[in-house]
């Protein structure tokens, strides 16, 4: 019943002919695997996918993600063929200065592209995120319908390559995936056995669907060597791709022996087909082979083009049937319910939920991760889209959504979390990467807004999925508490140093760090705004102070959304002396304030709890907190000074911590490091003096 | 034939009442698994390591790694016991200010610990690297010795943790175990399926054992739960580690199923005992069921200290031994390889080995990462003791000792790498956290030297492992090319912006950019010299000039040592405007040079490989270089502006990059993005302007 014409094989050699070109015609690129995973491709997105070009935004689409995205024009082809806007003159500027077709797939900028690849493992590690928000939106808008009837129900399939097996933030997903049993999720792993350093017998000889079994997956292996010579059964293929799909209790690995660079004649199964250009002869040797003008190059007979377009119509009539199903569901379904879908999918949030956002009364210390826990849950109740959870540690970020049920299989409730396919409380082990990463895919795949929470020196085990996050520009949502050496006994395994200038570091990133619990209040509040990208939200774990606002001089709390605003003004004359600090050490501005004001000296507070938002900021506005003319300024932060001479100056002085911690309680931490507020005060005399002198 | 006392289970319940004593004492720490581990851990420690406490480093000993690094007390009770010089009122002040018992073991702080752990994961990836290490010495000083007969012998002891099984790091480290097949690691996986939130069930189902059997490794299960009662058949567990010494061709596992906190009456196999103290009630309640008085804390009974104590005649007999055993292999090895034996292991260099470090001719340009690769192989003859390899990337890292053996079971030799056991190229994999974790383990438990490589990018991947080099303060060597835009097509997501403010913010790290091939020389040698902290060495893809040295203004590449040095002074004058630069931007700095020169305006280039050595220097030679009264100063660097305001102070500009990059050509990337030598003259022309208004 499989049919395989002459036209579609000619398809998939026509895009092996072309990568090879593409990559020729440039210089560099990765011709190898384009060129072996062309049938498996052209197979998933003729065959397989349900996808309408003309929409590539369609709730109802089926997800592609290609995890090694040096392959990029893997993808670039099935883009051109199926219709999404690519075409020929692409092709020909691949990797080129602004071209739809950059060196890796780019999320927001090449339409189809759901999500941007490259550092390898994100991929595959997003694409059960991408899982998640299907079975949560599901859950929540259609959970009683049929298995396979529900317009919110899709497939996500998923190329990975050597690389992306090996990366441990896949091992992390993929167990994971496999303890949720993702049902949806079909992953066609590319076995060629050989990588950069040629075959992989040199560091990669474990047993992939062993593993994968293990995790609790359906496994299955397609050998195209199994004669002894290299025959392409796509027929094979698409048999164990219909496997795999009816598999719905546990996602799907099929593990599909190719030879990369097949079939160039010298230079298949090597490493150097993976990432070089072919050459002039070996090109024209490939071209020969699968019957092509060796003296043409960006060839496409207009048949096999009409006959890979024809996608577009089967996909418009999948659409328009979805189109169908999903009126049928808005009919059926309670008006409030669907009003909520329709609200979520346009990213708005409900009138009036910001009367849900807590204030925090003064005199009553707190520490800013309670804060947040406070936060999170007077929010819960009218954000539906809003769920997280932690890495093991739910209790310690109080990232918990009290009463909601944890989103697992009703088989792993235990004593203490109550189980749902479409929970809201989220657990990721003790698996941080995989938590930042599987967040990544689940707000790239929907408008739910989705957090995952760590302690902030953890934050280094996610670095590769945070700045991918920045770099597509998704408001994934980070909670990282036990801020500094304020955690304490724990000592400098634990306690973050450099933490907060390397996050601060990644473009397109906002790191807040507030001072007390209305500070937190306000930085959730402008988190949930923000969607173009994300945000991390730094707590302690010790209480601090929470400020009398709108008394004894403290500024509103709502200014922290400005990112650095004066919280206490000079109360004897215009500032002489401004000192700035973050979070916990804000309290110590306060204090070193009163001894210096004690002293005569006029002293402004400024508590900066983002840097990005207040850099954000007009000048004017900056000019008004920070004013040119007052140089004698103070920085205050358990952290890495790295940073901070920007805003102090070359007068300034900084109260920071640039070396490792150390275990014990966290006062005597703070003591012995000198980060105190008479370090603060005698810092201020200090950088007074130095503007004097 | 296995003996255990009524002795040797008082110490075990002695252990775990102290450990119980400790943590109620501080009011934190991590009873729970101290409590449940305390069999194992005795088992090994008094049994199975061969140790002598009155010498902790003594090469011949078997190592012993917590990974699980917050249950310390696991091993300071054994510590303790054995005779370490950790005493009761160590226990007495856990996790206090400056005790010898930090909440987290601490490398170099406290006798007998092998290596920092907390961070999850780390140390069972690092003890690969122990393993590693031991092959390799074995490989290159006793290679014909017969298994087992060699003082180069010795075991690798591993308690592992659930989290370190969910690390992802983990994963990666431990298929490599597999692959390299070590016999010599034994590894005790304490299975209580429960973690901080409680059940594992949670997020945690797979099937370990299963897994651990798709790496090639031998795993056995130990199930103290399997009567339906929970007995600690001590003996089930000590003969599964026998078979797990006995099995030399892979490395092994035991799954130990044990509850934690045992057996503490109410709390037991509950989250809340893995980190909370158990309170008096439940802390009497554990006193009675063990048989020791309620009303007394930090108890030991004089007889069961005298028992356990005797592991030190043991370990001076087993000593002894070792010490007859290395004094024939003396004896029956050539002087010169015994010579070279003692040098290592003295951490010093061979004479003249300085000779063999390579000068570039000027005018030829190159990539700095083709003159790394140049001087590790014109050193590599001189320093057996260096080795090292790449995450899959050995071509493009440039990190191979060419004609060297790859470190691998010679069953894995390919078509382009030829392997041997003790060889010498080391492939990670697309694996860098665990490259990273691995170098670690052979650098601190060895004084071979060793590197790995992978693009700059991916550091990012591979920060745990980073930062916990420099918080042991080893020398680990992280090769990191591909340092800039200068990458060129592969875009934004290869592209590192942030990377290099983001290491160096990282205490103890020293992070050095060459200008050109005569920098990347004296780097390493300095590199090498260093042996108290880690460096990483960052370098282009792309070609850049190799200075005229000597000639035409240019200074010694040797003051490259120094971090920061004069490259080429004002040729016209005392300098008005200083030019500082990293890597491939100081060829922008002196191009801009000439241009501000042919203006009138005596411009100094000062190139800065490395703030954190420069930093090091003395005052004066800092104001040498960087005079306080030039406030016209230029910082050019293709990264994050990040850190660059303290050196150009507040009348500097900066041509940096605060965005990330996109897939193009280098050049134009480097044009678009205005980092250009008249983008570098122009902010010259600022700064000296902005000092005379």
């Amino acid at each position: 019943e499989f049919v395989w014409t002459e036209q579609d094989q000619r398809a998939v050699d026509s895009s092996r002919v072309l990568a090879a070109d593409a990559v020729e015609k440039i210089g560099s690129g990765h011709p190898g695997t384009a060129m072996s995973l062309a049938p498996a491709a052209y197979l998933l997105f003729q065959r397989h996918l349900r996808h309408d070009p003309s929409d590539p935004d369609w709730a109802g689409r089926d997800r592609f993600i290609l995890s090694p995205g040096h392959t990029s024009l893997t993808l670039y082809l099935q883009l051109f063929f199926s219709g999404y806007g690519v075409e020929m003159k692409d092709l020909e500027s691949l990797r080129a200065s602004g071209s739809l077709t950059p060196g890796h797939p780019e999320y927001g900028h090449t339409p189809g592209v759901e999500m941007t690849t490259g550092p390898l493992g994100q991929g595959l590690a997003s694409s059960v995120g991408f899982a998640y928000s299907q079975r949560r939106l599901r859950g929540m808008f259609d959970a009683d319908a049929q298995a396979g009837t529900s317009p919110f129900d899709h497939r996500i399939y998923v190329i990975a390559s050597d690389g992306d097996l090996q990366e441990g933030v896949t091992s992390e997903a993929s167990s994971l995936a496999g303890h949720q049993q993702l049902g949806n999720l079909v992953v066609i792993y590319d076995d060629n056995k050989i990588s950069i350093e040629d075959d992989t017998d040199v560091a990669f000889t474990e047993d992939v669907l062993a593993r994968y079994e293990a995790y609790g997956w359906h496994t299955q292996r397609v050998d195209w060597t199994k004669t002894g010579q290299y025959v392409e059964d796509v027929a094979e293929l698409d048999s164990a791709v219909r496997n795999a799909e009816q598999e719905t209790g546990k996602p799907s690995i099929i593990a599909l022996r190719t030879i990369i660079g097949f079939p160039s004649p010298t230079k298949q199964n090597t490493g150097g087909i993976h990432g070089s250009k072919l050459g002039t002869e070996e090109l024209a040797g490939l071209k020969e082979i699968l019957g092509f003008d060796p003296d043409q190059s960006f060839m496409l007979d207009d048949a096999v083009l009409a006959h890979v377009r024809e996608v577009g119509a089967r996909g418009a009539k999948a659409h328009a049937e979805w189109d169908a199903a999903f009126a049928a569901w808005r009919e059926r379904t309670p008006a409030e319910l669907v009003a909520q879908y329709d609200r979520i999918n346009r990213g708005e949030f409900p009138d009036g939920w910001l009367n849900a956002l807590p204030t925090f009364e003064a005199g009553k210390d707190k520490s800013t991760r309670q804060a947040s826990g406070e936060v999170i849950n007077a929010l819960a109740p009218e954000l539906p889209e809003l769920w997280g959870g932690s890495a093991d540690l739910a209790g310690s970020n109080n990232t918990t959504i009290e009463g909601a049920k944890s989103f697992n299989p009703v088989e792993f409730t235990t004593k203490s979390w109550k189980a749902d396919l479409a929970g809201r409380v989220l657990h990721f082990g003790i698996r941080e990467h995989a938590a930042a990463a599987i967040v990544n895919g689940i707000v790239t795949s929907s408008t739910l807004r989705a957090y995952s929470g760590t302690f902030l020196i953890f934050s280094d085990y996610q670095r590769p999925a945070i700045r991918l996050s920045a770099l597509m520009g998704i408001p994934s949502i980070y909670v990282w508490t036990h801020d500094s050496i304020g955690l304490g006994e724990d000592g400098p395994t634990h306690q973050p140093v450099e933490q907060l200038a390397a996050l601060r570091a990644i473009p397109k990133l906002d790191v807040i760090r507030p001072a007390d619990a209305n500070e937190v209040a306000q930085a959730w509040r402008r988190m949930l705004e923000i969607q173009d990208h994300p945000t991390g939200i730094v707590l302690t774990r010790q209480n601090v102070p929470t400020f009398p606002r709108g008394e004894d001089g403290f500024a509103s709390a709502e200014l922290a959304s400005r990112g650095g605003y004066t919280l206490k003004d000079a109360s004897n004359g215009a500032p002489e002396v401004i000192l700035i600090g973050t979070g916990s050490e804000v309290q110590l501005a306060v204090e070193a304030q009163s001894a210096l004001e004690a002293e005569g000296v006029p002293t402004r507070v400024v508590s900066m709890p983002s840097v990005e938002w207040f850099r954000d900021q007009s000048a004017e506005y900056r000019e008004l907190v920070l004013p040119r003319a007052v140089r004698a300024r103070v920085a205050v932060e358990a952290a890495s000074s790295q940073g901070w001479h920007e805003w102090v100056g070359d007068l300034g002085r900084l109260v920071t911590l640039d070396h490792f911690g150390a275990s014990a309680d966290y006062k005597t931490l703070y003591s012995d490091f000198g980060i105190t507020a008479e370090a603060v005060a005698q810092a201020g005399r200090d950088s007074l003096a130095a503007t004097r002198s």
